[in-house]
Formats: C-alpha cells, structure tokens, sequence
C-alpha cells in the first residue's frame, strides 16, 4: 500500500546560540527557543540544537563554532544591546576570524533613531558594529537592526525585538519540506501503550511519534504526535495509532486534548 | 576601604542536557531551565551552560561527555518515561561506559505504584533501567524514580515531577558561596549610562553587572543587576552605580523596577 519510494530529500537544520546570564541564573525566563523553533518549521528548516551559554567570549566562540559546523543556518540571541555585558558581535568575528567595523548603513539607522533621543553616544555606536563582510536585518521596534554573515543571524535577546527580525527574514532562508505532525490524544497512561506506539512508528518509514504524557482533571493522559515531512505517511500511522487504540478499548481525541 | 584579599573560593559549576524533540520542535515550552537554575543557585552552584538536544542517542551522549567533563555536576531532563522515544538511560550508560540494569528498589516502587493500575508491564519496567552503580532520586508526584550515578542527575521532563526531584536533592549536594545580587531600577535607555556601568564593574573585583532593557507603559527603562558571592562588594557597587546615576540627574528604584 506504499507509494513508490522517493530519493530522501535533504533536511535542512540550525542551531541556536542563546547568550545571557540571565537566562542561566534563573532571573529570565526564555522565550526565544519556542518561537525560532516554531518560525523554523514553518520555514522547512529543523531546529536541531540549542545552547545557552554566559556573557564569556571564549564560550560563545566554541558554542558557535561547533554548531555552525553541523548545521546548515547558525541563530544567536542575546548580547548586542549598548552595555559592556553585549559582546556578541566581537565573539561572532572571532569566530568567523574577521574584524569588528562599523556597518555605515547601521550607524545612519542609529543616527536617525537617536535624533531627539540625545544623538549617539559610544554606548550606541556599538550597537552599528558588525563582523566584517556582514548585512543587517531589519528591526522596525528599535533602532538596532540584527545581523546576517552568511548563513550566521545575529539577533536581539528582548523576544518582541527577536521576532521583529524573524518577521523581516520570512521567506528569504532555503528549506526543505515542512515537517508535518498531527496529534492524537487519549486519557490513558503512556505506559500502557508503550508497544502499540514503538511497534506504528517501525511500521511506517521516516515517521516519529512523540509521546507527551500530562496530568490533568486528576487523571493521567497523553498527546502522541506523528511527525512525518510525508503526508501520506502521517495520514497512515494516524490511522493504524487510532485502530490499536480502539482495539485497546480506548477512546481517543483527534486533534489532542 | 576594601577588606583584605581572600583566598578565591571555589565556584560549583552544573552542565544542564534537555532532552526533547518537542522543546526543539516548539511545541512544547520549556520550564525546567529556569527551575533548575534557580534552585542551583541557592545550593551555591552556576549553572554553566545548557544544552538542548534531539532524542537522538549519539547527540545525547555528546552533550552528556562534553557538559560533564567541564562541570562539577551533570543534570539530564526529559526521555526516562516508558515509551520507544525515552532513550536517555541508555545514553547516559553509554557515556559512562557502563551497563544498563533493572534496579531492584525501583522495579519494587514501580511494582508498588502499578498495584491496582494494571501492574507492571514491559513499558512500566522500563523505567526501573538504570546505568549500573546508579542510586534513586525519590519522586513523590508518580511512581518513576530519578537517577542518579556520582554527580549526574537524571531526571524527569515534566516539570513539576522535576521540581519534586530537586527537591528531595535540597541541600544533598556540596556547592560554595551562594552567589548574592541586588538589582536597581531605572527609567533610562541603557544605552545613557553604559560608560558608568563598564566603570562600575571594573572597579569591583569579583562583581558582574547584568543591565536588562525593557519598554513599559511606553516609556524605556532598564534593571541593573549587580551579583558577587561577596556582600561587601555587591553593597560597595550598587552605592557606585546609584551615585552614578544620581550625578547623572537620573531617579532610580532600589529593587528594580
């Protein structure tokens, strides 16, 4: 009942450099990690891993190193503001082994931004320095804009800022096939289904199925979602999922609960 | 003014894995980074850097082997349930170059917890594996226990049975001097005063000062936060910084705004 096989098409990924100590003292809460991931998909492009490290040049450089080396499109938030803390743009040129320079086009923004607002001082000038050989991205909420260094995307930490900037790189990013995922939810303990779960996903080709229990309403259940970039192959292990669970003699909710 | 020179104190420092295709997917937000972070600071241990990572067993185990070799203490979350995708057990043992087994207190637990709900079965047991030599981190919010193997801590993804695992870790682990802060508030663009906060810092050894931005009831404002594990010093920086902006004409809100 499968479809003729088709050449295995390349999976785009990036990784995510997150850069703040007030992420990892616990003062911040993250907001970032879900909506790249979520921008990404949307894209056709996986997130594949993130890092969190501290305001430490050495770590940022290693963090971005290693995760531009295994991805396709390397992010980084956090640490391009105005403060002595933001040190993002000289850890991203020692990385890529290019100097620091004013980006004129950067400093005009900045220029124009702060007219009225006391003009540029030091603190705000650093924030028109760039890697050399970098463009800018776009930032419609604040003066600073972001920046792109090949396939490297430099971006504000403050998440309306961040999102800003993934609105103004929509659509210009190549991606592959959009990961698809439909999610079937059952008041039943994932424990008792372990089997039925492993033995949908062997059965059907380049398919994943997450299991994400939860408590709720003092009763256990769980959210199983397929994931597959093949549509057909989604609609197939949903469908044999839901038979065994029936079988089971359990009821089930399309859609999740 | 300064008190003499102490020897400098150890700092305890804690790597952090996030297992999960659904933080990496979106789908799910994560919350156990900022839970863990903050109960380690109050055990006097930095959380250092936080990896997030696919259910992928060899991604794991790097993750694992880098943030344990560079840290006093490895937390893991996510993927110890009873489903095909919980692979964490086995990727920890394989860090660790040892074998999974069944731990005999946890397959009495589980047996004890499944009484009544349909007993153990393959999937349930499968959450008694443990990497050989490891002890139980009790968790009283379900049956499953959290591991632990010498000063690597695995636990579970969902967050409130992780938050009952860190509890019964409280004051089990050895960490140095809690690092203190206190954070000043005001309404000013940081990028006003980044020259005071860069002196600020440069004249207090030992002491960071974060400055995190916001925009509010439309106006800009910023929170300083000054940290050292030394009273005096935190004390010494935060009079600095307030009689730095005081000299600049700016209001400022001890506490933060």
């Amino acid at each position: 009942m499968s479809s003729p096989k088709t050449v295995q098409e390349k999976i785009w990924t990036a990784g995510l450099v997150i850069i703040g100590d007030e992420i990892l003292s616990g003062r911040t809460h993250d907001k970032n990690i879900g909506q790249i991931a979520t921008w990404l998909q949307v894209q056709g492009i996986r997130l594949a891993e993130v890092r969190v490290v501290a305001d430490d040049e050495d770590k940022i450089v290693a963090a971005v190193n290693a995760l531009r080396a295994e991805n396709d499109y390397l992010f980084t938030t956090g640490g391009i503001g105005p403060t002595h803390d933001d040190i993002t743009v000289d850890a991203v040129a020692k990385a890529l082994g290019v100097d620091v320079v004013i980006h004129p086009e950067a400093r005009s923004i900045l220029e124009g931004y702060y007219e009225g607002r006391g003009g540029l001082n030091e603190g705000r000038l650093r924030m028109a320095r760039v890697p050399d050989g970098a463009e800018l991205i776009r930032n419609k909420k604040s003066g600073a804009p972001g920046i792109r260094h090949g396939n490297i995307f430099v971006m504000a930490g403050v998440p309306h800022i961040a999102a800003g900037m993934l609105d103004a790189l929509t659509g210009e990013l190549e991606g592959g096939a959009p990961l698809l995922s439909e999610t079937v939810g059952c008041w039943t303990a994932e424990s008792e289904i372990a089997d039925l779960l492993r033995e949908v996903e062997e059965a059907h080709e380049g398919c994943q199925i997450g299991s994400y229990p939860f408590f709720r309403e003092g009763r256990v259940g769980a959210n199983f979602v397929v994931r597959s970039t093949d549509a057909e192959t989604v609609k197939s292990a949903v469908d044999s999922l839901t038979d065994g669970l029936a079988t089971n003699g359990l009821d089930f909710t399309p859609g999740g609960i």
